[in-house]
């Protein structure tokens, strides 16, 4: 159902044409808006230094197409936005098909895909087409017209912040500047607008939350640049979500310290969801973690995915469709990972039983009266649950010792409290020290 | 030798109806320190305190049986005590089989076996019969007789310390409440009680001892209750005996905090008498290192075990016998097992040689003077503990880095001592401070 | 080519009779010299007391054979210096095959080899022979000759001092006193030699080289307790070179510590050399690394070999031959791994991004314009470099860290500082704390 939703968001938002600045961006980001009112759509003005990077000129496009010898219109923008290089100069020219091929992009392996191809901070123009149609071109005179503008205007992202009891802050990140890619874009924007719904909805909160829709790249430099003083002293907790809406497998990505609490919710969650999860190296990296987890930023922000970018076929091709790679369930599924990983910040608690010796669960009727040949599971989780709850282990560390996800965890530790067998302390449990 | 002595013990215990109190504990108490006369038997009155329990009343049993409609005796207590649940209330009554069936019970999985129940702390009546016999019950009138009775007395246990060169204690404890259990229970009395009469007989002893023969989880946690402070103070490794009997493997199940001294010795000792030793983890528990090991309690007490409770089809059942688990040579395989970690205890120390470079081993009669193709396996040993003899490992750890039992340590280092190419330092070393 | 040059060195060294003593060692030793001027010869008077060792006798010998009862010669020394037992006493002396068999020395393993065996700290004589050979003797009267001599003489070693901008000391060792063995002996001392004239024809050495060319174990202990005192206060790195000519595997054998830089420096280079490089433990040590590694000694000294001694059929018999185990490439291989590892050493530094987020990497030239569908591995690389750059990780730990090997790595700094990307920091990097 949750699935359905985000899904047909996707669907919402598939047809704009994003790239890392522009209109497709804002329209975007009012579309996040109309679900959860709290975004402010924030911007940078081209030239403005952010971090090493300069913020580029704005990219607009209103047309783009090819006509072939016999006058017919190939690579049409119109019918699909792939077909154009991103941040193509305007052009507007005959040239003969030895011209023009050093303009083109084609994936030999794929041959009935269009490939992304784009070239944000150096001048270019091109057209991307299958392989299979490249193949078929005959020589002659083509005409190339591309109707583009590179102009001084702005860099945007959206933002959301939402105040919990304490300032320390968890951080969520994806990217908003592909566009017609499904998995590899529109996963990610679609579970993290439902995840700041469902936040926005909360009745209470314990931490506040640092939501960022960016451009991939150029906007988590630009947000860092104007943020990092804030985001250092309060983040403790940080995800980048991407390619999060196939049904085909569960991958994490660490922070390039690797053993942050982030990287250990992860792991927890993602295992006790699929023992079978990828786990990746922060030598595959590839998404905005690069930027956050970089030298003297080092925020603590591992990647939740379902299946990596680079991993699957059609990543960066116009296969990466809705209903080719992402389906319902696959963002359910990838919605479903960042909930359990917010639940258990959320929920995470040091749990103490002050009896010596094991509890008598009998006479609370905790315990079958009599014994049996062996302990149900049940009753098993349960005393190892107490047997965890000394003072020293906090819910995802008993979960982790007992070898049971959190979310199996939190209901026996309220059983057990509401019949006076532990008492639980801290009521923030950020683990920052760990980082 | 030992393994029939011990066997022959098992013996002697076997017919005594023991449950957690009563004349049945009190009984093989007597015979243990008819053995061992340093036994002290200790009790603590009924309706007692002990953390968050009460210890219960006292139960005592004279008969019990089942009258089938023809009149034939059935479940006869005084055939085979486990037909009666342990602690049933008295009972005198006629009943049709649908009423009863409630009260019996058998093992479907094990249908010739009669199965082992207990109901101490929920009032109860109940028999314990063959799911074959149990199958064959014919409807109509059966007549009911338990006379038993509840009362207020009071529970037992064992209690032996041995005084030691210093107050650092040895902590060794087994169960004792079974009726007509072999492998899980006189196994561990039964080893245990050949220990202590070891230990009694040695000429000196390093370290002090304190074994504890207690009914399981209640007498573990009133002898808690009573002598906490000085078993914290004092206890520096400590050992849980159970299912000690049978020859099918060796076994070891760690402390909650799993890195003690007693762990490790229980690993070493176990890995070099049987490299395919089972190693459990701490959520496999269930006996008393449940109390000893609990939060707040935390002594580093370890179990030693052939196999396991609860891993062999005979566990609590009537086929749990000796003989049929329980054998000679499987008692003597857990009593070498614990007289092994008991020796590496009283004889670890850390030797040192302060010759520099390597000793000449010829001139002291130690090397073969014509230089070989290979050293020999001896002699790499020996060279191997000089090694490893610079001050900062004890005998285990000497005996872990040269991949060798302590046992074969033990003559290298007296034979290094004795041609002065090591002292030992530190008359006591008790490894304290890894727990 | 620098295989051909080693391999040249060895057959110049090979037909000298070496022994822990004696002229062979002085002429070998000037051999080297020849190559390397700064090579100093020590001598150390027999009868000095080192460490637990008294200095041997100086053994020399002219001729030795064997006549049988039908007068021809047999075990020559001339013909081969291994048919006789190193340190052999003086002995002319008619005796029948049943005397003398006591004092013969062959292997029935492979019956065509002639053992090495010596008796250097126990008078004795003896013949080393091929089994087969032995075996056709016939009965009757033989005449033995040894024409050798023990007398109060020296003990030599070879010792060179290169001085580094630093007194911060790497140490290289091999062992020089087996007559006629190629890998186990020829091939580090070999090595060595070229190793020692790379150091001197260096135009800047950041570190100080201590080298010795030294008889195995009383050598080493000789050296040792005349220079412990300096050593221990300079030396960081370490390695012993043994068996180092052969083509067949790459060794590793640790320091008694096992977690040296020396130790992760031989790591590095042998797993990046060879995937499958042996690993052996400190238990499987046989040379000098047992003296530089006792406790209280306690050198960073890791062992490099190609196939570790008693590894291979040949070692300490007639057949670890130049030609038959050591080789041009073998020698050109243990030569490569030395110099790596010494590169390594020289070039150790600690690069600094301090540009906070990635660099942009295109405007600098470093970055392909057009996004690809994967990054290639050139890029890959470099941006991991610079991920791993934040302060804390020198060149050997960015290098595991990328899992590529240093020499990868330090073309990549270069080109970084070049764009002004990384800057190196310590000009000094000795990772003493780690030993």
């Amino acid at each position: 159902m949750i699935g359905d939703e985000i899904y047909e968001f996707c669907g919402v938002l598939w047809p704009i044409n994003r790239s890392i600045t522009g209109e497709g961006v804002r329209t975007s980001l009012e579309k996040i808006q109309s679900l959860v009112p709290e975004l402010q759509i924030r911007s940078i003005k081209s030239g403005s230094q952010v971090f090493d990077w300069v913020v580029p000129k704005e990219w607009m496009i209103r047309e783009a197409w090819i006509k072939d010898p016999s006058g017919k219109v190939i690579c049409d923008f119109k019918r699909n936005n792939l077909h154009v290089v991103g941040y193509s100069v305007p052009v507007n020219k005959k040239m003969l098909l030895s011209e023009l091929d050093a303009h083109l992009f084609s994936l030999r392996e794929i041959p009935d895909a269009v490939p992304y191809v784009t070239s944000y901070y150096e001048e270019n123009w091109g057209f991307c087409i299958s392989h299979n149609e490249r193949l078929a071109l005959q020589d002659g005179e083509y005409e190339v017209f591309i109707d583009s503008a590179l102009f001084d205007g702005s860099l945007n992202f959206g933002e959301i912040y939402f105040q919990g009891d304490t300032h320390h802050e968890v951080f969520l990140s994806t990217y908003i500047c592909h566009p017609s890619m499904a998995n590899n874009e529109l996963s990610g924007v679609a579970v993290l607008t439902f995840i700041a719904k469902y936040l926005a909805e909360l009745t209470h909160r314990k931490y506040s939350y640092r939501i960022v829709f960016v451009p991939e790249t150029i906007g988590s430099i630009a947000y860092l640049s104007q943020n990092i003083e804030t985001m250092k002293a309060n983040i403790f907790a940080g995800f980048n979500l991407t390619c999060i809406g196939d049904d085909r497998s569960y991958s994490y990505l660490p922070s390039r310290n690797g053993n942050t609490y982030s990287d250990k919710l992860v792991q927890h969650v993602l295992r006790h969801l699929d023992k079978d999860y990828k786990s990746y190296s922060w030598n595959d990296r590839g998404s905005d973690e690069r930027q956050y987890c970089a030298p003297g930023i080092d925020l603590p922000v591992a990647s939740i995915m379902r299946t990596k970018y680079g991993e699957y076929q059609e990543y960066h091709t116009s296969y990466d469709t809705l209903g080719g790679v992402v389906t319902a369930s696959g963002l359910a599924g990838g919605y479903n990972a960042v909930r359990q990983v917010l639940t258990i910040i959320e929920r995470n608690q040091i749990p103490i039983v002050d009896i010596l010796g094991e509890p008598q669960m009998g006479r609370r009727d905790l315990y079958p009266a009599l014994s049996k040949q062996k302990m149900n599971t049940q009753l098993r989780n349960m005393m190892n649950v107490i047997s965890y709850s000394d003072g020293t282990n906090t819910l995802l560390e008993i979960a982790e010792k007992c070898n049971i996800p959190a979310w199996e965890v939190l209901p026996i530790i309220e059983q057990l409290a509401s019949h006076d067998v532990v008492k639980t302390k801290s009521a923030f449990v950020t683990k920052c020290e760990d980082n």
